[in-house]
């Protein structure tokens, strides 16, 4: 940690140690039995900084099911496989609606809002899908956390990819719509199956922060030189992060931490502060809008005390 | 101008330049004749830069009716007078529908989703007015607007004003659903009355520039120093306009011009660089959701050429 | 009362016997202090049969504000004036909504489902009033009421009126919002003033009951042998009064009454057995779709013990 | 015939005439091949007065695919089971909307308005499983017709409910979604395999016709004198029909023909007068509700000859 930002470690430090002693954790996601076991009591926070330094504290070790920050990384993927092509399927503008809302589906023709929706994931993992058998487009899709976060021990939780599959009635209720649309050109049962494993892969903090560094600098691993993407989609990536990150949230993430970032059900965030840092907490109590609600006042307080907020000083 | 930024002048040229010869313009706003008879032709663009210097093009010192914009103004107005209060009577949420929509209105009880829709932006002039009488209220905003532009030849268009109010009732109606919920405090007509005249206001994009220098510098002007607003709420106020200052084309605006901005009906776009420049930009030709076609194009190419964009170099 | 209907007399006494004792009287509207100080208490009942004999009991002569059961007179009287061109400005659909939602008005461009909701019978009274003065408009409704309850003293109650005007506020917006897209041809404040005092029309169930009695009779008033419309079109008022005049409880109301009806936020309905009889009941405690708790539940009664039900013996 | 109705015979005979000249004849359902292939010329009326004569022309000894009109049988049938309790999972209030709009569904925690649209009708099928195995209950369900039409050859198109099945993605949307809010008890593949099956039913005119009298005549059959329904659930589903059974074109219906009926987008109409005659029209060309166009105007035409509006006469 030679060339470490000044401030960064302690104020991660301190952060941690403030978020394990607050009382208020939201409610822990309980529509499946592996998520409602989760501790509602651990804290991580891992931050990559351009370096490719890690600073963390907390449980930033621990594994726990990414859930639908898995979207910003299909969403890359599927950029990668069929370009600007993947917006006929799929808008980029916030929905002002839940995640799992069919209403708007139902006046715009099938057409998912944006990528970061139950629906509009579920429609880019069909674009991923393309015709191959899930077993392979689930492969893909690991294999490229797997290389992204540099680390191959990265796996799929099959025990929750199962009981999403039993319960998830409204997503098959998403999708089968969209399907009623023409939006999805693959077998409901293939789209859904890729979709409900890609939303059980489990990783930590801190591998998750890893995967996240080529969004914080123009497309690239700074540690690597590897190219992920161009520069162009890195920012447009991080700007649907932004608008559209955090579901009927997205406007009060903006607002208060100012960064790109996408939140899952597990109680992870992903926040990309673009040319400083990759950031990844992980609180499992979540508020109305089904985000971590300590993860958020995390990311709050990192960005106030490092003067990080795209919007200003 | 000292300490021009390098390559600025030649960007804001040579954009000013290619505007002007497209064919593709939009059209101009035809619901009342005084924007209806604005020439399509125009185009200005202005950038006033951390040191106070101003690059200018085109038809930048010609005044035009700056509507929606003026939203931006009495949004920072309106939290100087009541502070966080104001966010009990209006969200800070996209709404992901047209800029004069009632549905969700009645989904919600009568509290808009955020302060740039034309419900949200009625609502935050009702606490502006608080009490005083129009006139009172008026001269308020309009004093502001000179400050900020440190021009006091601003003026109200008063006959776009009357023509608001005669043809408004869409306004009408959103206001008078509003009261019915009880958001509005004063009654409806002076509420209206101050509303469409703030709209009314006629600049050209450097004064609208040199107003909008405090978001760009952490709530101060650099030039003179001054501070309008606190860091903090000049960073909040640039995140609400990044998620919804373009109405249901908010997404698209953050996806290719990636700055806060704010879009009028007169063709006016106001965008913010932080910690950078203040931005206008002048082009009267609408796209479907009712923002500056060539507008949006220039910022477009002057983000991209400057790397400005706030999600990455 | 000499060719009286077998066990009519006994039914609405027994009936009426009932409901004044009944303790679960709904919840008295309580909008504007005009209705609020209704006796929660009051019942009144009038049935008028096809030989003109009224069978009366409770408090079926006093005045009550019979509220949108005159949305019934205007349609018809409208329907005389522009005939089947009415329903270019309103539809004949129930919609499914409560009786004043402004949704259904953005997703059909300001053209209201039914002549029935608030916005539907303000598009009603706009084509009564075609360019002539409210006083005048106001004055041929009111004899028109005179006339087919064959009583002068019918009267308009103003301190109502003023009441609605002042605190009117969710039908100025639905009267603004379908002036937007068109849909009235008059001023707006002409036509609401006219719609404001046309439900503030005060009538017992006596001489309610009697201004029904040619929509139970193909259009003509049996005692006196003259024609208010044709019978084609007292059919189809009926059939609009079926399928829409109970707002979102008109499912209900014709599940369980099994009569065209029509009620008022005062308390009253208007029913009508075709061919046999015309029925107004009173009770000022209404259910949570606006509508009079007691009052259905006494011509549900009323019905099954007279077979009255259109559906079946 | 003994006991013909006088003027039954020349009108049925004249309106099938007519009907079969027509050139407007509306648009044949294509999104199966089974429907797509039926003749568009094909026009059949029948009917069945109280004596239990039938008078019939056309095509009406052709079978064809009843579709939604089953779901008159199965709300029977689904009544009998569990009574009441069955409102509970459905509501009966016209819904406002197309016949497989979801939106209503999430705005009313998974609620169908109505057993009459595609969502309301499967909630219904679910209650008749209620734990049975799909092939019991669909046996049920097809002896309930036989019985009730005095014929043992009805049976199911299996191609169609296969096609159904198989391109059913917005029914299996809609189940799935009521699944996810509870609404649905047995596996969703069950559920829709008994659904998918009856919507298949085969039935001509006559034989829907004779099937219906039970409707017409206080639940009863007159002819064999056997009770199928109480007389005042006979009435109660009637009313149903009569708001709900044209899904958005049910006031329309209501307003032109004056009889509880439900339609079918194979093209059939099942209409009731009741105390007089049961009714099946069947034109597979459809207008813009999905609603058979002849056979709406042929029902116009006959209720207008014979005096049998349930509104008046």
């Amino acid at each position: 940690m030679s060339h470490a930002v000044p401030g960064l470690a302690k104020a991660v430090e301190e952060i941690a140690d403030e978020m394990r002693q607050r009382p208020d954790r939201g409610d822990v996601a309980s529509y499946i039995p592996e998520l409602a076991r989760v501790d509602a009591n651990s804290f991580g926070l891992a931050v990559v900084s351009a370096d490719g330094s890690v600073t963390a504290a907390g449980d930033s070790d621990t594994s726990f099911s990414i859930q639908s920050i898995s979207k910003v990384f299909t969403l890359t993927l599927a950029l990668g496989l069929v370009g600007d092509r993947l917006w006929r399927r799929v808008g980029r503008e916030p929905s002002g609606s839940p995640f799992n809302s069919i209403v708007q589906l139902e006046h715009e023709r099938g057409i998912p809002r944006n990528p970061f929706i139950n629906a509009g994931a579920i429609a880019v993992t069909d674009a991923i899908l393309s015709g191959h058998q899930p077993r392979e487009a689930l492969g893909e899709i690991l294999r490229f956390m797997q290389f992204l976060a540099h680390d191959s021990s990265i796996a799929i939780d099959e025990s929750v990819a199962a009981s999403e599959k039993r319960t998830g009635f409204r997503n098959i209720a998403l999708a089968n719509y969209m399907k009623s649309f023409g939006v999805l050109d693959n077998p409901v049962d293939y789209t859904l199956g890729v979709y409900f494993h890609h939303c059980a892969i489990a990783m930590s903090c801190r591998q998750l922060a890893m995967a996240g560094q080529f969004l914080a600098h123009s497309g690239r691993n700074p540690a690597t030189g590897l190219s992920v993407v161009s520069a162009e989609r890195a920012k447009r990536i991080n700007a649907v992060m932004l608008t559209c990150g955090h579901y009927d949230g997205s406007g009060e993430f903006a607002y208060r931490v100012g960064l790109p970032g996408k939140s899952g059900v597990g109680g992870g965030i992903l926040a990309i502060a673009p040319g400083k840092a990759s950031i990844a907490v992980w609180s499992p109590g979540l508020d109305k809008s089904g985000n971590s609600h300590l993860g958020r006042l995390a990311l709050e307080s990192l960005t106030k005390r490092m003067g990080w907020s795209i919007f200003g000083a």
